[in-house]
């Protein structure tokens, strides 16, 4: 027999372990804010020796017999709200994944990535994959032996690694979506360059001074829904979003020549901010209370960015004001001719400044490689070889060196497989997310009226208020009523581009 | 017997509960940094709730029973560094001060000053006395029986606040002191402003550009010696100066139309930052890594802001550069008029505002109400009076309502009793330094020659460095060759502020 006062007694003793790991997260992520944003150049090494025993004290909140008795008895009393069911979940994820994992190795394997990004950083600078190499090895290895110790029930080693991003996402669904993109987009994005009309898009580059991007990335994040009120924007070498809690969330991006580099981070960056100022105030500071998962989190900002911000509709209302604030750069410029130039396709060698359409290519070379690295044993000094070979074949362009290469992202070296496809994924739950809306609202017309708000709202509404009460798989369904289903993504971006390159 | 083995052993194993303590400070005081810098302005609920915690996991930090006995075992052991002595020390001064006031009232008191800050807040702001009086009241009557619990041998209560301060300075100095400083300087201010020759300072307020006033903060912050590649400046509503360890201090101002205030302020503050950067690498992260005491690091920002800053050698070098930085303004200001504005005396009302001449006669007017309340049980109501007639007789000018009178200061409202007696300590203790400094160099020489490296050397060397190893009081001899002597301080004002009005 048990009672309302029984069953919510180990949860009401639970709290205070949950807020004590909580403030340490919160803390920890105000110093990487700070430090990536802020902090001298000198102040490094010390702090980093506070960072370090706030992890201690992390792991120590969450590992604690307290903890770990008091989740048991959560789980075996039952009768939990929602949310303190789904904050038992989290937490209970956490400790038996870092449990299952001997402390001695862990910390062998810290120690090896906090070395290993330095060493990546100083290989990508000379342009030398050897000097990486033996260090990507180790990091494979302890990747795949952690793997192995989380393995239940024969569960191979890179699906493991894949349900760290991306709950319920296996292999099996991954090379199904993959299959699809590689079958359907590589020769589109070839008919696209061979048989598309030309675009022309110089003006975007040019004396386009910080402080007028910056006044227009402002504009832009207010615009779309960036609370600056709960929120705040700065600077930092690579564009970022972090948040204290759904009362306090962070942005950043970098300027360059390029206006619409800024321009478009500063949109990405504000969806993912949205999303975090979206989670529902019950939520927020505890183990739920963040976005469901990296492709959900990576569906809206993509979903802001592309499906929002590089539509003619949005720029309507607003593209006369952005004509004002840079006259000599864009006055001359119509609205066609800039929605065109911000839609140009030009496949290239870097993820990370990819057009819409080839970029989920180069994710797709990077989760077959990942596979092979994890599940066949390639030999790591095959890498570049392998890296050029498939640029080549899906993209059309080789690179002349590592650096444009496989050094180019950081992930690896950090000891990150399995995170790359969360960002096909985002874009493909989007373009799911975009046609269910569509039928349900005048998508575009709304955006040409200004009527932004209504969209953000009912993405906050069926996403962002949830935290992580729901996993991706199951806020796709709820919202558009089916299972995850990739041919919208190929639809969305085949209908996109062929009106905009005017293709038969 | 014991061996260096032993002796040290206790030590070792209070070094992680001691960087424990030290790494949630560091991350409180981070929070406040971003708090009165950045964070967005409905962020505070939250993270106040997250502070909370981790103030509570900073009480037990420094109060568990492993830092207890083991706090024990060094002081019976013995044997240890002076620095290790030094952060034992001031370990168990921490602990006793703390662990003698019942949690509940301690609690209830912090509930209270958390509440009193508002309510002083908006007292001010409706310039309503008696809406914050029962509030202040309270505060007092906790202060006392807090003081009333951690007074030793028959101590005064005031005694036991002012040694929260400044260690080593009980009532019978000060009223030795405040009694030099008010037989001295009221006089001699009274026949300044009657005698003494009239001085335009009218440029000094206009159209000076928040940039170009940043511009100039960061050349003489870097002037004087404030580090960059270990420090950062930012703005909040008030200028202050905090610090995460000695490679990331951290400085704020604010701007107005008048250029001196930023400027000086940014001095000020420098000063105050130069003293956390000099401190010593193996004392840094510590308890003992950090300035002797209030006065002492008072002594230091008023130092640089005054001896230093309102000096005509120190602009000597530079004043043509500023007169470049703002053509307008003072293009046809020469050196001696600048110099003469910046040292003008204006009796006023507000501390915060004071002239270099004034300025103790207001830390005195505090001093002397202090003991009334703390010693002679003076009825709060009685304060605006009082408060008005001081200031008449000390100063020639009366307040017309309690904002600009007694409620000018948060530091009440916050239980903040024995503070403000350091903010003149400081002043004093630079000026004993200072005429001793004259006897082994050419101060104004090396000012003048742009050689402030030379000066700030020497008091990282004999003051910085050290942290809290010595006492104030002990720095000041170190440095001196004698005890305190109030006597240096008069001589110093009535030396430069005789030359400066030309009084006979």
């Amino acid at each position: 027999m048990s009672n309302a006062y029984e069953t919510s007694k180990p949860y009401e003793e639970l709290k205070p372990y949950m807020d004590k790991a909580m403030a340490i997260k919160t803390a920890m992520t105000l110093f990487e804010w700070d430090n990536e944003t802020l902090a001298p150049k000198e102040a490094g090494e010390l702090t980093s020796q506070v960072i370090g025993v706030l992890s201690g004290e992390y792991f120590e909140a969450v590992t604690c017999d307290g903890m770990r008795k008091l989740l048991k008895e959560c789980r075996e009393q039952g009768g939990l709200s929602e949310a303190e069911a789904a904050n038992v979940r989290e937490l209970t994820e956490e400790l038996e994944q870092t449990m299952c994992i001997p402390q001695e190795e862990y910390q062998e394997f810290a120690r090896l990535t906090a070395r290993a990004t330095s060493v990546w950083a100083k290989a990508k600078k000379d342009q030398d994959f050897e000097a990486f190499a033996p260090t990507l090895e180790k990091v494979i290895g302890f990747q795949k032996k952690f793997a192995g110790y989380r393995a239940k029930d024969g569960k191979k080693l890179y699906d493991v690694m894949l349900d760290d991003y991306e709950k319920g996402f296996s292999m099996e669904n991954l090379d199904e979506f993959f299959g699809v993109l590689k079958k359907e987009l590589v020769p589109f994005l070839k008919k696209v360059m061979e048989e598309g009309k030309k675009i022309e898009d110089g003006f975007l580059k040019g004396d386009y001074p910080e402080e007028k991007q910056e006044e227009l990335g402002r504009f832009l994040a207010g615009y779309v829904g960036f609370d600056f009120d709960r929120g705040v924007m700065a600077v930092s070498a690579h564009p970022f979003t972090t948040n204290l809690h759904n009362k306090d969330v962070r942005i950043t991006t970098h300027y360059t020549d390029c206006v619409d580099s800024s321009l478009f981070s500063v949109i990405h960056e504000a969806g993912h901010g949205i999303y975090e100022l979206g989670i529902r105030d019950d939520l927020t500071l505890t183990p739920a209370g963040q976005g469901a998962s990296m492709g959900m989190h990576e569906s809206q900002s993509r979903f802001f960015e592309n499906i929002i911000g590089r539509n003619r509709a949005f720029w309507v209302p607003i593209y006369k004001k952005v004509q004002e604030m840079f006259p000599s750069q864009l006055g001359q410029v119509d609205l066609d001719q800039f929605v065109e130039a911000i839609n140009k396709v030009t496949p290239g060698l870097i993820r990370t400044e990819a057009d819409e359409l080839s970029y989920s290519l180069h994710v797709l070379i990077r989760y077959e490689i990942e596979k092979m690295l994890i599940e066949e044993d390639l030999d790591v000094e095959k890498l570049p070889g392998i890296w050029a070979d498939k640029y080549e074949e899906y993209l059309g362009i080789r690179p002349e060196n590592p650096a444009e290469g496989v050094l180019q992202d950081i992930h690896w070296s950090q000891g990150s497989f399995g995170y790359f496809p969360s960002y096909a994924l985002g874009s493909a739950f989007g373009a799911q997310m975009y046609y269910h809306m569509k039928k349900t609202m005048d998508f575009e017309g709304l955006l040409a009226d200004g009527g932004i708000d209504a969209i953000r709202e009912y993405l906050k509404e069926n996403i962002h208020q949830y935290g992580k009460l729901k996993t991706s798989r199951q806020i796709l369904k709820d919202v558009t009523g089916e299972d995850f289903n990739p041919e919208y993504y190929v639809r969305y971006l085949k209908e996109k581009y062929t009106r905009i390159y005017d293709l038969k």
